[in-house]
């Protein structure tokens, strides 16, 4: 069997049901990251998400500094969804020798500046050529109290689901850079918006521990694959099922807009679209009001969505007419598509 | 300029020295590995090292189990060159898509049997995929107990240097696979030990922890890049010279032979060659009797090869006539071969 065949999940799957584990390791393969316990203080949580030239990126679309930028970001978004605070990276980078120099000094000046922005200090990593595609691997490490850590594993049914700001806007970025200029009539200024939101997303740096500072968080993670999928990892992992309304979900202005004039379904691109960014939380009843206020204390929004069910009724949508739909999860499976990230890794 | 033409070392340099830090980063970019201080306890070491297909490894030439043990070897020896005790392993997976799964399944078992020898714990990784080579791209997170990590920079004048094992065995592998067999006769069971030294090669993690506790070691690293150039690391690092004696340069006795059978130097292959992942390091004279005996302690050899000088005096390697002359760095260059590694990474 080749990997062309094998979706990204039974992959991961395959590969790490036979790991052994060690005693201060609290939670291994499988969230958003690793949690470690050095000693008996703060935890360690560890991710690594690496950023491939041609499936992730593109060179030419993205300026060096925004590859730099999202190679750090989707790694501050893992951190932030464990609540988890960034403390430090190693960065690896994997180039080709026909690479400008001065192009990996924008890409690395991009790094620099967010890791800057965050106090994330880049403490080592790696060069190695390649001759195939430019590949920036970056390993975040950080640290959350013991009784703070946000897991994929806590929803229970009756909690709500709520996801932080808005969601479709990167997918829309991504299918209006793809597709040829012009062909669409669509504001520069929406489509600067959903470029930048694709190019270089904005992590919930803050929303991430202000929420597991609230300790009403039943569960966490990052929307990466798009909701329905990533909806799906905390289903499964907390043995539950769920129920979307569909009008609740918050469609950003740009991606309805894209969407409209490409003649695609905005709610679709929200759904499916991936690459948000934006975290996707539980809350039993009575935390909802702590948890959307401790998400605008630190300057973000948070919606509620929908809420988890038993586990026999599944995953499903609710259509504005009262209709409900199994919610497929239908995001991006990374080895097929050419897309990826690492929402059963870490 | 184009990557092609930049140094390895030039360009880390470029890259890291406008880095800004953090009070809890005890020793960033420019050492075997990161140290970091979680808290007031234990200290954390972090290192990355990625293995490149057509560049650290051929499929074919070595097996699967092999290049998966090698991708967490050469990480191995990042950690146990700083005294530290590995403890978490993140493994990010560049995968192209006409791989079989089985070949996975076999890199995955290498590297699971490795880590589990020494307790490390896979914690987390990442799988992408990728149109280029398949890279295996691992971080290592180990700790030590803060008055024994071991640096670059701490060797003085008058010091010995010291040396674990053997050196140009793998280089003596990598040239015997890479020759048309039958070119030179070498004893089966020869070419079969410096094919496993090349393949698989045996980082020093029992003798690393041993040097740093006994309290005398004074700088330490691993050879990858070759005894010439990793000897240079410590020397720029601490701002001192050195002198070794050729005669006292532990050749491996299978790289004796096989240099001899295709018409090379063995000593070139031993400060050239790389890749051995023995441990270089300097001992106070006082010390250098309790250095060789921890190492023999833990099933391990030490050899005094030179002696650190004034910086003044450079770097150089004396000859059994007793003429010396100048020990160029020419190891590894990886920009620029096509072979890379970490030295002046983590």
């Amino acid at each position: 069997m080749r990997l062309a065949d094998s979706s990204e999940f039974e992959l991961i799957d395959r590969l790490t049901r036979r790991l052994t584990t060690r005693r201060d390791v609290v939670l291994g393969v499988g969230d958003d990251a690793a949690v470690l316990a050095p000693d008996a203080g703060t935890l360690l949580v560890a991710t690594c998400d690496a950023q491939v030239e041609g499936r992730h990126f593109i060179r030419g679309i993205a300026s060096p500094e925004e590859i730099g930028r999202k190679a750090l970001a989707v790694n501050l978004s893992d951190v932030a969804a464990m609540g988890a605070q960034p403390l430090w990276a190693l960065v690896s980078l994997l180039l080709p020798p026909t690479l400008e120099v001065s192009e990996l000094d924008g890409i690395y000046a991009g790094l620099r500046a967010l890791a800057e922005s965050h106090n994330v200090a880049i403490v080592g990593g790696n060069v190695a050529g390649t001759d195939g595609p430019l590949i920036i691997d970056v390993t975040l490490l950080g640290s959350v109290n013991p009784d703070q850590t946000l897991r994929r594993d806590g929803g229970q049914p009756g909690d709500a689901v709520l996801v932080t700001g808005t969601l479709g806007v990167a997918a829309a970025g991504l299918l209006a850079l793809v597709t040829a200029p012009g062909e669409a009539a669509v504001p520069p200024e929406v489509l600067a918006r959903a470029r930048q939101a694709h190019v270089t997303p904005t992590p919930r740096v803050s929303e991430g521990p202000a929420l597991a500072q609230t300790g009403v968080v039943s569960a966490m993670l990052d929307v990466s694959d798009g909701l329905a999928a990533d909806l799906r990892h905390i289903c499964e992992r907390s043995g539950v099922g769920a129920e979307i309304d569909a009008a609740a979900v918050p469609i950003d202005p740009a991606a309805g807009i894209i969407a409209t004039a490409y003649g695609r379904d905005p709610l679709a691109l929200a759904l499916y679209g991936g690459e948000d960014y934006e975290l996707l939380f539980t809350v039993p009843p009575a935390g909802i009001q702590t948890a959307i206020a401790a998400v605008a204390a630190v300057g973000g929004t948070a919606h509620i969505i929908g809420r988890l069910t038993a586990p026999e009724a599944g995953i499903r949508l609710v259509l504005p007419e009262g209709m409900t739909r199994t919610l497929e999860p239908t995001g991006w499976d990374h080895l097929r598509t050419g897309r990826e990230n690492s929402p059963s890794g870490s």
